[in-house]
């Protein structure tokens, strides 16, 4: 499979275990036809028995896991295979996220693989030291979350997303950030991008909305309206 | 859900990370058809990924997964949402393979939530003496193949079965015992059922033989066999 | 090794990471003296890297180890070798602990390590469906403390404590039952005993206590006090 | 604590769970003899429980641990807490053995306690890329031994041990690194410091040789030999 190319600004929808089956479909098409409508990149994460029924009822959406496995063809009895990832309409994956951490060793392993089948990696650091040292291995696009930051408020802080914008691109120039952490208004979207993040998104900030459906409208329509701005300046 | 009921003889087609998408779906087809043509319960467990798109193109196959996680709707980045199988049709999973242990209490927890959902659990013991710790959580099915065995040659022993059999019905006398270790021939699936084991099936014995689906109808057809001999009796 | 023969009540001080070197060898020393002074049964929990010097400060302690693996001689860089904790002078070990949980193969595994080495199982689970379980094994000593009960108040109450005494005897007669949630004062310590609880005993509640040792000794005393009021009888 | 100094080139002793008790402490009496004799600088690994005495018995080892945990005194019931290692004359620990693999966010915490109690970090890595990565955290010194090229015969090659040592150095140059693979013989122990290791040692090399006595006395001899002719040219 050819990684598919992603275009900055983009956003993300990450329902976790939060949504699945016929509420999940509901918004991913909602997500796809924003996609198509603003020309824009949308990862949108499901849970594994989902991915094949949502990647046949979209056409825009980067179908995303929340995590995926390093074994090959075989034995594994559990595990998540990438090559059936794959050929059920898979194209980009989570790594390492702070509610699901791996070891380095599997960080390793579970990239190559990715690379080999082409799909897009994700990856996740709880601190910016953890962020430079997986930076050194080229993920297609890393979150940096701070735990430590977590419910203090500076979450939001523009001066620490360019902190870390800059220490992901010191490490790994190509490597786009995704800065998602609280992000539940239209204004949190803006200054995400604004604070030079190539992308943002959301769980709890949409999927727990009074009305997840507009608010995702809301939200994708605001990073298309930064990109517009950026592009007249 | 209404948990399914299972009768035994049964069968258990367990293709772990060999078989994936139109090859999972293939060979479901056909286990679906023996199913029908032999009135006879056949677990078959999947990739999640396929999971829904096999329910779909089956009727009477027990769709099974090869774990579940335990936790509830809401956050679990990555982690396999027991809602979220049922929706896709998963009516049973496979807990704490030798591949894939599971802690004793994420266990206890994995088979609460399998209860409230009516999940099927197959879970699976290395030694007799985890089998009877096992077993005291009541399992619909347990599956009793001590490491120490393997390779040595004594997984068809019949004395073994039936030693396995009796630790684990002394302990929970509605649990249905599985013997799946090895199983390659249409000898072995007889002998399996003849020393009392309430289902038998396999892994590479099916899906590593040089014709995998003609494999699976002798192995199916010999279980219909020794169900109807011991009628007869 | 023999194993060393433990009788009730009993008494047991775990101060898990809250002390180390020179502040849990005087803790070690004060509670050798009590157990000496009443003739009870102390089991002590030490930092691996305090078992020997403790071992060697102290004559009727009982020194217990907070985790153990199930390793043979030979590699396993960083786990803790059975043989190694024996040659120090350790006599006992807690095992899956809510905070140190293990797998069932891995109990299995490290239980019958033990057993060849004279080690005392103390075993540990979060519910009576997960205690009956683990009792199968037949551990020496049973920690009920279910998780689901933890900060809900419930965990002195009696009717509770002889449910789970009388879950685990019910599977293993011969398993003493240690009662030690939320143990902070004289009164826990009578009422524990008095439910039937063959041991008790406490972490925060000795160590977190304004004087550390005053309240051992308080708390031993009232075992004691305890075990003579029951003899009259 | 004042993190102790390290000087190239420098020796491991790495017994694992081969050894323990009075086994272990007659090689490290030996090592420390020969860490003055030669004034080299030699890291012992120890069981835990061995680190007191091992610690208390000789003057020059740097005691070292296998594996060390991240928490802060408290909870943490089986957990090895850093403080209590420095307290019992540890200086050093081994971290992300490939038979101890941690996640990237526990290296990260375990390196951040490391460095507020001056112990020395050996980090290792799995693979090239892997070791890169870890770099980026500035170990006190790194062990590249590439699983992919175990029973190879290949740990032996020079270009490999360059490439590695320029690999490590380019991302961080203060690291040492560590070239212990396979070792077993004085050429081997040669070989790796004349490829630019800045220290060697062995295991099974040591502990399963004839003598093992006098084969860690040759190593380590060898290694002050290959140190004096450097200096010379």
């Amino acid at each position: 499979m050819k990684k598919r190319t992603v275009r900055a600004p983009f956003f993300c929808v990450n329902p976790k275990a939060y949504l699945y089956g016929d509420a999940a479909l509901k918004l991913a098409k909602e997500a796809d036809e924003l996609a198509e409508k603003y020309d824009i990149d949308i990862f949108f994460t499901v849970q594994y028995v989902d991915a094949y029924r949502i990647a046949q009822a979209t056409k825009h959406l980067i179908i995303t896991v929340q995590h995926m496995d390093g074994l090959t063809v075989g034995p594994g009895m559990g595990y998540i295979l990438p090559e059936g990832l794959v050929e059920a309409g898979v194209q980009a994956t989570f790594l390492n996220h702070a509610e699901h951490p791996v070891g380095i060793n599997q960080l390793v392993t579970i990239m190559k693989r990715a690379k080999e089948l082409g799909v897009l990696v994700i990856a996740c650091a709880d601190s910016i030291v953890e962020a430079q040292a997986i930076a050194t291995l080229k993920p297609d696009v890393m979150v940096c979350e701070p735990t430590a930051l977590i419910g203090t408020g500076n979450t939001s802080d523009s001066s620490y997303m360019k902190q870390t914008n800059e220490a992901v691109k010191s490490v790994s120039p190509k490597t786009f950030v995704l800065q998602a952490a609280g992000i539940s208004t239209i204004e949190d979207v803006r200054q995400a991008i604004e604070s030079g993040a190539d992308g943002t998104g959301g769980t709890s900030g949409i999927v727990c909305a009074k009305d997840p459906l507009q608010t995702l409208r809301d939200m994708v329509e605001a990073v298309a309206k930064v990109r517009a701005e950026s592009k007249e300046q």
